[in-house]
């Protein structure tokens, strides 16, 4: 809607307060005042009905009498004034308002219904709206230096880039880093979000050269498509940190099949993040000192991380952090090894960590950082110091390490177990690198590092020539998922599921259907060997709870268990279609995969261990579509139960390129039908390699419900 | 050894320095100053060669000069002057040495030689050492007022105990705790732990009434009888927090069975720390915030806990760190929201969390957390605020909730989002309750005293009954043990080991041992119904990774598949000892039990979820013999897989009361034989209650096996 940028917000040539106030004490007064000091040179026009001026600037008593042309009103006014001073804004040609006002959608459904209202007046003068309950925006670009905020603290100009939905927390954010030198470009407070979200931020900060890092505090993501092309085009070229926090909150969706319960939002937010590349940290606290990082330090070429310390204690928290994230410590070259042996004491140790003992220098510091850093199998240089009681302080420490050229060739950070004092005077060491009070935050900063540029080299291309393996028999089926008598839930019958997922090259296990106990012995006569006997239950996504299924049959035992299951299915209270015979697929690995529509996150594919273990232990990874060979292969690899497939451990691991195919062809028969609301194949026998993967166990549902079948 | 407690070290009548110092950057000069600073009023005698008096006080050429009789001798000598100053400490009648000279058994087989006999010396006089390499011990008791260290940070004195294997850690924890006034009872620095150790450290602490919290950094425990019993016995009257790093450090030990692989040090770690009731924290920063809490809370008596707020990101914050924890969030009674409504905003949200939103004056909160805490599902009170940009400021906040008496009724904590210069504040703020900068350390300490309060609770009796079940046959079997051929790494044949679970009562199927395919056949009809049928492979632990299991064998199947069995596992290179057939057990979840001897954590139980799953999730749980029942289904449900055992996943669950039992005798099993080095249980398939349980294979191994096998 409206422009498509946030130009008018974070570039505007002049800015109208509606409800400036002469007293410093209020929102109204506080804004005015950020605005006026933080060196705006563009027109600024302070509106008060009562004061002739605000803080020494002409004021006007209402909207219509401001002369000029006005980019950007900010508008501090009573609630229920806020419409009509958004019309009068609308007339008077002003393209983008924030509303600081409280009292909408955050309060219920009647100020739902008034936020309703003030979309609509914004709409129809193609005005774009910030808020309502928020905080402003500031641009700290010196060509701008514009600040339409009541934040309470002195910002450090810098090039991080902060987009919150949440006011409070973006002071937070903003006071935690001012005490850690983080400096930023520009903050887009969304508040209530009813106009301007996160993806708009992210797109401003595309092409905004002042921001380098982007960090983002988030409640909840609204529109998914955008977030996800925005943020997966911003994240090639900038790092995007998001906290994404209402984790608890997401209830879980009622579903008709386990899939859907295990598809809460958390699940999808990971794939999202994952998908476009966004860092997501656990805490404000993490955010930060990842932005930290990321501002000062190139990214790394490998894991490799070289410790360097005077005391063995943090070393080892180090070490320890090191491998919880995934870092590797390279034992150093013999030749490096050799060199810091030259000038450090017989007791230092000098392998990885290099520990010089309390006794280190300033200069020992600085020149074990260079050698170190030779050493081709460091990728990252991380310093802990502990203040000794004796020998060099550690701000000679610090400042010896800020003057090395180390900073500029591979990330650097730091740890600084120092006295309280210490901290505030960081700020004062030119070019100091990081500065972390304790070893974890600092590793975590360096994996963060480490994963990012993981992720910049990530390519993940469509599947490539599957669909063309597609027979005009799919096409055929696209009629039936829509015409087809389904059950009253919306579930196909096992024939045509069956069907449609073959002619989409999923492989199936020889199999046929059949309508009573004799034909079923028939069947498992003609399929040979042993056979699985199922009861056709089109209501039932789960027979088995039923004791609709009996595996491992001889042809000699299927009429008798055939009659045993239709006996106890029909004491169930149900009336079995038939049976399904099916050849026996023996060993492997059961998996679960699924695609599903989900009303926020639109079409996503699952992946998963399966049997009972699905449900106990959750281990499943979700994808957005659309998603490459690439992309499934990452998700597999995230599974806890990755060395089961793999066949590290015991076992023979599975077909994986079947197992791929297999997801590929999936995510093909989701989009050609998108009638269907799920697929679930459940289970999914992965055999070692090459023998392929068997899909013994089909949900298919489509959205539309015949009706009668409801009523029934 | 020597003396039982630490008595000298921290209720020293005279401290004598050796190396004291007139130069207060040294070392000897600074631990001089600190005991002099130190208020001690004890006998002080400074050890210096070359100085008349040290820093005021008539200082002694040598030891043997000294006059008065010496409890403490603090040395702060050359590496080299240590043995003989202990020495001649030893003449004097000194009874507790600390060594704070470094140069030992850190630095290498010729420092740990030294080591060695330093501590020979010691013995030799009966004098208890605390180092070498270590920082001393205080005392901030104040009838005695001792400080040995040469810790640089002013120590707030308070009811906090320290022990720390890392002096460098150490500081660093009474550095952060100065900033967030954690106040101090006495540090142990117990560096290189030749003589005192963690577990000497905790006995002191049960007896002295200044310490009501304890907090341990620790890098490795050596004594870990020691260990488990002073820590449950003091973790009963006091918690007792641990931070245990060197995590990633341990190696697996080599075992030719896979549960040796998981028995890594950190599973047996938690499993420690579990039945010892101490609380292992994630980092120092957490168990400094934890600590916090205990020094000023009472103990919760539930889970619940209420929010009150002026901001909504924060309690997003919270209420994700709440369910992370295990903490519940119950909605307020009518009557408690009414009496909200009739004076907060209509705006603010009142059934818990409590947003009052920013207009929220001091007194609104003091009120808001009255009424909140007589809610009778309310166990825990979190008080957050966000400095407003109007309004009350937040030490007005803290000063009102501080006059409050909910804190003298339940744990009462507070995390303030405000300027950097809010927090040194705090601490002039009478009766503050702990401030945490955010939300989730706030969580996290209420977390901790929950799970505290839920351990005291916490009952664990020895199983009842089970060695009376034990027939003759047990007896006879501890010679079987002794004294049968065992294979080549000490693997005894099947039927011996079948003979010797099925005596202590542990439920085996029906099942033969045969010697070939005709007479495999016969077992089979005498057994009837499907069968297992096994290659007996006495020097192999895992005999169906070489083709040496059949399942689901038909009497007349089975005789051509002994044959089958037999080719392949010859193929393979080994030639089976027979078969055993076995009742094929249908259904239930499969389990892995075992028992296994470990040189540091002695006997140590684990089970966990079977098959494959077992070794690519490592859903397994650990505990140190002797555990009752009560442990015994805590660690069943610690695993994750625990829905599948109790039946809350889909499936019927298993017999929880049969899987106990079979643990109880294990370990009785295990008790009675101490040559049996290992005894595990894989798979036990678990029934369906009242099934049970049946031990489908076993392998059970000596610790002494015949040499004449090991040559062979």
């Amino acid at each position: 809607m409206n422009d498509t940028d946030l130009t008018f917000f974070l570039r505007p040539r002049s800015v109208m307060v509606v409800g400036a106030s002469t007293r410093p004490e209020t929102l109204g007064g506080k804004i005015f005042s950020n605005l006026l000091q933080s060196g705006f040179t563009g027109g600024i026009y302070p509106v008060n009905p009562k004061a002739p001026e605000v803080q020494g600037i002409q004021a006007y008593p209402s909207v219509s009498e401001v002369p000029g042309p006005v980019d950007l009103a900010v508008l501090v006014v009573p609630r229920d004034a806020v419409l009509s001073a958004t019309a009068a804004c609308g007339e008077l040609g002003v393209r983008a308002v924030v509303v600081i006002s409280a009292g909408f959608s955050e309060t219920g459904e009647e100020g739902a219904e008034l936020e309703r209202l003030l979309v609509e007046t914004a709409d129809r003068y193609g005005i774009r709206l910030l808020g309502p309950n928020c905080m402003g925006v500031f641009n700290t670009d010196p060509g701008i230096s514009v600040d339409t905020t009541f934040n309470p603290v002195p910002v450090i100009p810098g090039g991080v880039g902060l987009v919150s939905q949440s006011g409070a927390l973006g002071c937070a954010i903003l006071g935690l880093a001012a005490g850690i030198d983080l400096g930023f470009s520009s903050f887009i407070s969304i508040g209530n979000a009813a106009d301007v979200g996160v993806a708009d931020a992210l797109r401003f900060w595309e092409t905004d050269p002042c921001t380098r890092v982007v960090t983002c505090y988030i409640e909840s993501i609204t529109d998914v498509a955008a977030f996800a092309d925005t943020a997966s085009r911003l994240a090639r070229e900038k790092p995007v940190i998001a906290v994404k926090s209402a984790r608890s909150d997401d209830g879980i969706r009622a579903a008709s099949s386990h899939t859907g319960a295990l598809a809460t939002d958390e699940r999808a937010i990971d794939a999202l993040f994952r998908q476009s590349s966004v860092l997501r940290a656990a805490s404000i606290q993490e955010m930060c000192g990842w932005a930290a990082a990321f501002q000062s330090c190139p990214l790394p070429e490998g894991n490799g991380v070289a410790i360097i310390t005077n005391a063995g204690g943090p070393a080892i928290l180090a070490v320890d952090a090191c491998s919880d994230r995934g870092l590797t410590l390279p034992v150093l070259s013999h030749e490096v090894q050799e060199e810091l042996r030259s000038y450090l004491p017989p007791e230092a140790a000098v392998a990885n960590p290099v520990d010089m003992i309390a006794s280190a220098t300033a200069d020992d510091y600085r020149r074990t950082m260079e050698i170190v850093a030779r050493d081709p199998g460091v990728h990252m240089v991380l310093i802990l110091n502990v203040t000794p009681p004796i020998g060099s302080g550690s701000l000679d420490v610090l400042a010896a390490i800020s003057r090395s050229t180390v900073a500029d060739e591979m990330p650097l950070v730091s740890s600084f177990l120092a006295v309280d004092s210490f901290y505030p005077q960081v700020t004062t060491v030119e070019g100091a690198p990081p500065v972390y009070r304790f070893p974890e935050p600092a590793v975590s900063a360096l994996a963060a590092l480490a994963r990012y540029s993981r992720n910049r080299s990530f390519r993940d291309e469509p599947f490539d020539g599957l669909d063309t393996r597609r027979d005009d028999a799919a096409t055929e089926l696209a009629r039936i998922v829509e015409s087809d008598t389904v059950g009253a839930d919306g579930l196909l019958p096992h024939g045509t599921a069956s069907e449609i997922v073959s002619a989409y090259g999923i492989p199936l296990p020889v199999q046929e259907i059949v309508t009573d106990p004799d034909s079923a012995a028939a069947a498992a006569g003609r399929i040979g060997g042993m056979v699985a006997l199922k009861a056709l239950l089109p209501d039932l996504m789960h027979k088995a709870d039923v004791g609709g299924v009996v595996t491992r049959l001889h042809e000699r035992e299927v009429r008798e268990a055939a009659i045993a299951i239709e006996g106890s299915v029909t004491a169930a209270g149900h009336s079995p279609d038939g049976f399904l015979v099916q050849e026996m697929v023996e060993g492997g690995v059961e998996l679960i995969v699924s695609v599903r529509r989900d009303r926020v996150f639109g079409t996503m594919l699952m992946v998963g261990l399966g049997g009972y273990f699905t449900e106990a232990l959750q281990d499943v990874q979700f994808s957005r579509l659309p998603v490459g060979p690439a992309g499934v292969e990452r998700m597999l690899r995230s599974l806890r139960g990755w060395p089961i497939l793999e066949g590290s451990a015991r076992g023979e691991g599975v077909d994986i390129p079947a197992l791929v195919d297999l997801l590929g062809r999936v995510m093909v028969l989701a989009e050609d039908h998108p009638l269907l609301e799920e697929v679930e194949l459940n289970p999914v026998i992965c055999l070692p390699e090459p023998k392929g993967c068997r899909v013994v166990d089909i949900v298919m549902r489509t959205s539309s419900p015949i009706e009668g079948d409801i009523d029934a």
